[in-house]
């Protein structure tokens, strides 16, 4: 991972702005010897100048042959290990939307799901109940107290909301209560360690309670828990690498993991690369450091539909130049991982990378930014948490080292 | 190398198949500018095939600039550190050819030599006496019995073969007494420990024995020892990787570091690429991993003899269609390490990879499988015991790490 005690000792500050523009899901995949990616196939011409005037490589985001989550991803993007750092999914969703995990909280991602008769899962999902359905439900939610804790629920979008518990000598080593299937009941809160034993009770409780408070509701009448987790306490932006860093970003987990590094959440409304680049625009005074995250690379990918997938590729491209104009000293593009169309999920392979840099980077001889080409760029092949490091370089933000 | 605990974690089981086919030694070097290795040289449409359909790069067995012994480079291979799983070369010989080497036991692999009037060593392999011949001798060495200790000798095959010693308070920290040289008696059994004084004073009086016993014998007159060693307890595939895996080699040292990796040794008789894609056939639905191990293209290197090397590549190549007609999920073709035949030697030089898989592989710009074009393939440079992973994940048996 980036070297961190290298970062803080070398680090300085200037003017220079630096974006990290992330194509979730970007890496793909050609169907056919000589054919094309997604990102290969979309129309680019705006990346491919800057792949002419920059370099390429792929990066590598946990290991080889590793399939990373969003998560994990978006942590080795920004410099961390996310073999060593272990964030759990309710920090990063419940600080996403704004709830305060604080040391010794216990945060929990947590879904509703439709339960039949017997109290078997029917829904894993519960019909993906529409956010404004689920608004009333998790108001419902909040009414539940349990002596000796404090209690925070917050909704995150249909189906998906977050748990925060607050009080002495919590433990968030507890095991995921979602089956991961259905016909059977969602699992009863335990505790994976000792310690936790006393937790386990209390989020047992609470999801009793809550059955009772949810159980004449036809979709959203049951609650599976995961990702229990504490504030990680992750080492943060300003003091590693001496930056003041936004994030845009339209999704909980993106914001949240962004937080969690001490990033500044810019709020904005409508989602489409205009949009955020504006935003970008906006405060492009307020901050050196901008993580713009596209979320739809992915999704398209997920949906398993190439055009659409390289549609929202180009669409980047078109809205471009807005970002351009702002002249930044750095830009990086990349994705947290690769989502293939051809396997409609995320994958291992490495993520294409393209790095620009007027005056401080070494150009090579690719003229277009995609698979191919970057698997022949100059900067070869690196693991992703390489890139904080490039891009302190490349904004002349790093001392030497030794004299 | 190969994250274990993380395989542990991730892997899951399917039908798809894996073949790792090793031609052992397969990486050598061109003797001009656009001139040819061995491997390109060799007619290999079927091994172009793949190449063009899948992905390619080159391996680094052990790290830059070190040159594997055949052990280490197949621990690496099977994804093991192998500068930190040390396993001697005694018990990697024993285990090859059946014998059993359990906790406490001390394996060395021993060499016939034949001794002058002096005691001096005037070859080093007892003029490489023919396997019919060392037969007999071994057998007198069977008959040696020392106190407190059980000993077991099995010829490997003509001037090899392996002792074990089996009882209390053995250590194999004990030197070589192979001087490499002749000209010089052997070395005396000396510890390297106090811990194994004992066990080196068994073993000298075992030498002595021995060659009392083989006074006599016109080459076969002498012993040397090498690599004391006992089981290293390596952790083995089915709970690593999730795998049922199968050995299908005809030389005791590939088929010893197979069994301690967990792989069934299939048994059989002709050596030959045939025989061999035969074998997998046979054993088809019975294995989910097939280890294929090719050991004459390391022997032409070593020979020196550049043609005959591209020969022996090409006759795997012509027998590909039958492995390939099996319809395996994923292929890996490489070696454990390069023997160019200009060095007669095994070296230090990183290995051509070939990676062929369905559907999942992200297919390269390269065409041919060589050397030139692995160094410019998709997969970059990579460490060998990455390859596991690689294999695991293209046969979509890693589910992902993190949400």
């Amino acid at each position: 991972m980036a070297n961190f005690d290298l970062m803080r000792e070398l680090h300085v500050k200037n003017d220079g702005k630096i974006v990290l523009l992330i194509m979730d899901g970007l890496g793909g995949l050609a169907s056919a010897p000589d054919g094309k990616t997604e990102l290969e196939a979309a129309e680019t011409p705006h990346l491919d100048r800057l792949a002419r005037e920059g370099t390429l490589g792929q990066v590598v985001p946990i290991a080889r042959g590793i399939t990373p989550g969003s998560g994990p991803a978006h942590l080795a993007l920004f410099g961390y290990d996310p073999l060593f750092y272990d964030v759990g999914r309710g920090v990063m969703e419940g600080s996403g939307i704004g709830m305060h995990i604080g040391e010794g909280d216990v945060a929990a991602r947590a879904n509703f799901c439709t339960l039949d008769d017997q109290g078997n899962i029917t829904d894993r999902r519960a019909g993906r109940i529409p956010t404004e359905e689920a608004i009333p439900v998790v108001e419902k939610l909040k009414q539940i107290k349990l002596p000796g804790v404090k209690i925070d629920v917050q909704l995150v979008r249909e189906y998906r909301f977050a748990v925060v518990m607050r009080g002495p000598d919590l433990d968030p080593d507890i095991e995921d209560t979602d089956p991961q299937k259905t016909g059977v009941p969602p699992r009863k809160v335990t505790a994976q360690s000792p310690g936790a034993e006393h937790t386990a009770r209390l989020f047992q409780q609470w999801v009793e309670a809550a059955c009772e408070a949810l159980k004449d509701e036809p979709k959203a009448n049951g609650i599976t828990l995961r990702g229990f987790s504490t504030d990680p306490k992750l080492p943060k932006f300003p003091e590693i690498y001496g930056l003041n860093p936004a994030c845009i970003a339209v999704y909980p987990m993106y914001r949240g993991v962004s937080k969690l590094v001490g990033m500044e959440i810019l709020k904005f409304e409508q989602e489409s690369p205009e949009a955020e680049f504006t935003v970008a625009r906006q405060h492009w005074d307020d901050y050196d450091f901008f993580f713009i995250h596209i979320k739809k690379v992915d999704s398209r990918g997920e949906d398993g539909d190439f055009d659409a997938k390289a549609e929202v590729i180009a669409s980047v491209d078109r809205a471009l130049p807005a970002l351009l104009e702002l002249e930044p000293a750095v830009i990086a593009v990349t994705g947290d991982h690769s989502t293939p169309s051809q396997l409609r999920s995320h994958s291992w392979h490495p993520v294409p990378f393209l790095l620009w840099a007027p005056g401080t980077v070494r150009i090579d001889a690719q003229k277009v930014f995609g698979e191919t080409a970057c698997a022949q760029g100059g900067l070869g092949t690196l693991p992703t948490t390489d890139i904080m490091p490039l891009l302190l370089a490349h904004a002349k933000r790093l001392r030497k080292y030794g004299a």
